[in-house]
């Protein structure tokens, strides 16, 4: 496009004064209206198992919600525990835990510096809980089929200060990497210098197909356990993007001896969860079958999005090699890469048309994107035709930038 | 009461094999009853700031929940953090958090041994803390008016390592003391040699009256910001004994830069508390007049309770000047007093009657009565044929201890 019609296609555009945000992966209202029959009623508050929901007590979660979860993740419901709305909270815990305690497998995290793998680009959150409790970050690269294996499998078999890895197994944040069964094959059965070498395996997207391939991954937890590296793993999930994403409910799955050990740090935290809340969605979610049928409902609201921003970014960016972006198959993100030292200058011009854009450098450690080279955009929570407009903005930023 | 005559009873009531728990302060069915409309449905999932209670975000709580505990706590909105159902997992966090990034006027506490006070009798779940966190506890003896002041006074203004002490001000778990205005006015100006000593003010009993008398205890954080130390006291409040014990709502309250440590500290825990549940109570609980009223038909099935347990008491063991026990004005507990190195035999002939009791020395740090001499009575839980009976079973294993 000619550098004088981005320069007043970008004119235009900032005059409309709009404000849009895509800086979050927010379900919007009309997702959240989907799980209406939440908020229903309930009939009884005896569970399966006799107990009045709306007592203390139950630290492991309710036998209902664990079994709802055993369906959902394929793993037993003894080695799973339900908790509150945010399996965020559950990771930080784990971590702070194995800070203060250690893992049984190891010392108390604490006593000595030491590192975490982090895929990129990835979940800033993730990268967040680390930077506060002091915990040395270092990049692994992402491909289309998960982290950089050799990279990994080169830094863990040596150094026994490296303890762990996040992984997004599935429509990763944000570039919708997919996991082959190779690598988690090999996540599993790797040598690492560190006994307590763990896997925080957050399995955000489980169900969140965008198209009808509906793809799995395979069950880290068996994988490593047939390795016979059962405690590797720490298996996170919750209905945040499939109920309610501030009023759902969590879980986190593991071997026998991890739940042990978490019901052990946790018993003195807490008298237990809210199971009235867990019974709720337990009410409305029955079965994995319909949690399949409720998340083909989110799909249908959502992929129009994605294909607007896709869209949207063919038509403008299409002739420039050096800019691409992700098609995810499934998730709540598109990575969009441009040029080496763009990034931020775009996210710049792209506030001044009124959108609010994910920081650069928010999905890489300490902020730090090293090549300034990626944006992600969250399509999720404006309308169809915001989104339309933003992405439009995006573009039009990105090209002024490249012009400027 | 003759010795053949307490045996015979004993035999007697054995042979009726009961089984009743009196250990725990879980409310009754019927107390959860009285916030059946708490589960009705929203009209609106729309927050006075125009906020989707449905969705993520609102780190410090629903603004209509932070304003009613405003008015429940007599502390500004803006100085209170409104969370899940657990006040416990806000204490635990508040101490980890000290441990790891130490609070905004002292180190991190996990660099060298600390030690934290510990009134006694008290609430076995904040032991239970610091044992878990590896703090030491040290022990100060209980009065009617809260804690020996001269013995905390002496012990933390020469003692940098003397970190806190945990309060429960009213209707004292288990020994139902209310702490007087002296009392508060002492820990909040005391001199103490740590720049960040903690009052952890766990006041989970405020509205929890057994009598007409209603007695208010004064305001800690008010007292401590007039004394120089608005730093000190870090407030606690939950409705699980107001609401629903297992699925309430919790608050924080503390001085604007302990609010905002917190806040910093939780901000990569979690993206926000479940408002949904905040919302509910807001709509049901409404304002204070209102909670009082609803603590009023609490009492009322309370009170009889209590009453049937110092009637047997009285029964069986006023005859006996070693023998005491408290008659609180509200809260959930009687402490029962029985010459020393009786507790333990009396719990266990008791529950050779099928009664469960909290175990001897829980009210202690390390689970260590020194004198083995209380016995905590919880009477909310059964119904009050049960408790009658419970009580009686109790006093009878107390004689028969006594008589061995």
């Amino acid at each position: 496009m000619d550098t004088s019609v981005v320069k007043a296609e970008y004119k235009v555009f900032k005059e409309l004064g709009l404000k849009l945000d895509m800086s979050r992966g927010k379900p919007s209202s009309e997702q959240l209206e989907l799980s209406n029959a939440i908020h229903n009623q309930l009939s009884t508050f005896k569970s399966k198992e006799g107990i009045d929901i709306r007592n203390y007590g139950g630290a492991h979660g309710l036998l209902e919600a664990r079994l709802l979860f055993e369906s959902l993740l394929d793993i037993p419901y003894s080695q799973i525990i339900v908790d509150n709305n945010s399996s965020l909270a559950l990771m930080h815990d784990a971590i702070v835990f194995a800070l203060i305690y250690g893992f049984p497998d190891g010392a108390p995290w604490i006593r000595k510096p030491i590192s975490i793998l982090c895929p990129v680009p990835g979940y800033d959150r993730h990268f967040a809980i680390c930077e506060a409790l002091g915990i040395n970050m270092i990049n692994i690269n992402m491909h289309e089929d998960g982290p950089d294996i050799e990279e990994i499998k080169n830094i863990v078999k040596d150094n026994p200060d490296i303890k762990g890895i996040w992984c997004v197994p599935k429509y990763s944040n944000p570039t919708g990497a997919v996991y082959s069964d190779e690598v988690v094959h090999s996540l599993a059965t790797m040598d690492t210098a560190a006994s307590d070498f763990k896997i925080f395996w957050d399995d955000a997207y489980r169900f969140h197909h965008l198209t009808d391939e509906k793809i799995s991954t395979a069950n880290i937890l068996e994988q490593c356990t047939k390795a016979g590296y059962p405690n590797r793993p720490i298996i996170f999930s919750s209905t945040s993007k499939i109920t309610l994403a501030g009023a759902g409910i969590s879980a986190l799955a593991a071997s026998s001896s991890n739940i042990a050990w978490w019901e052990k740090c946790t018993a003195v935290r807490s008298i237990g969860p809210d199971k009235v809340n867990q019974f709720r969605h337990v009410q409305f979610l029955k079965d994995r079958v319909n949690v399949e049928h409720l998340m083909g409902q989110h799909s249908r609201i959502l992929k129009p999005k994605f294909d607007a921003v896709i869209q949207q970014f063919e038509y403008y960016l299409k002739d420039n090699p050096n800019i691409s972006w992700t098609n995810p198959k499934g998730g709540y993100f598109i990575d969009l890469k441009v040029p080496q030292g763009f990034a931020k200058r775009t996210i710049e011009l792209a506030k001044d048309l009124g959108i609010t854009l994910t920081p650069a450098g928010a999905a890489f450690p300490y902020k730090i994107d090293p090549m300034d080279s990626h944006i992600r955009i969250a399509p999720s929570y404006p309308s169809l035709s915001e989104i339309t407009q933003a992405a439009k903005g995006v573009a039009l930023s990105l090209l002024l930038a490249l012009n400027e």
